[in-house]
């Protein structure tokens, strides 16, 4: 089984209210060394699957297809492998 | 000039409808092969500082006071030093 951790960030041409609203925020909490924040989408998705490609295969397919929006992100995929005894521990 | 990537992932004890509902919609597109999907957050963070344990010390601080909810929430922070023009790639 394979652990797909999925880090689904915003086209750098896009704008992200999300990330100028957190800024914003911590500029308010007295942060002024923080320059810019920019906010993204994390997946964690279990593959079983016994060989590594074709779990990269399925992760890929998810993101394009479900997870992320080609027009306006960007998708990284890491990939490791683990055991039964891991994946439960995910949701103890 | 750090930049932190922080990830914030549900405690393992929580329930993630967004994670099941996700799961879900890729069963129905014929992935059986996956098992379980959790969905978290990731912020990147600028930090203008020039020592890396003060900028882990704001990062941290950024995210028990704001982005991650200390109950249901976990983070974690990676920092990378960044030239000036690496931090204006991210947003061209």
């Amino acid at each position: 089984m394979f652990k797909a951790t999925i880090s689904i960030t915003l086209r750098p041409s896009i704008l992200d209210p999300e990330g100028k609203t957190v800024h914003h925020a911590l500029t308010n909490l007295g942060y002024d060394e923080i320059d810019q924040v920019r906010m993204g989408k994390r997946a964690e998705v279990w593959i079983d699957e016994e060989d590594e490609e074709d779990a990269r295969q399925v992760a890929t397919e998810a993101c394009e297809k479900l997870l992320a929006n080609p027009v306006t992100e960007n998708f990284e995929i890491q990939l490791e492998s683990v055991s039964e005894e891991e994946r439960e521990e995910a949701t103890a």
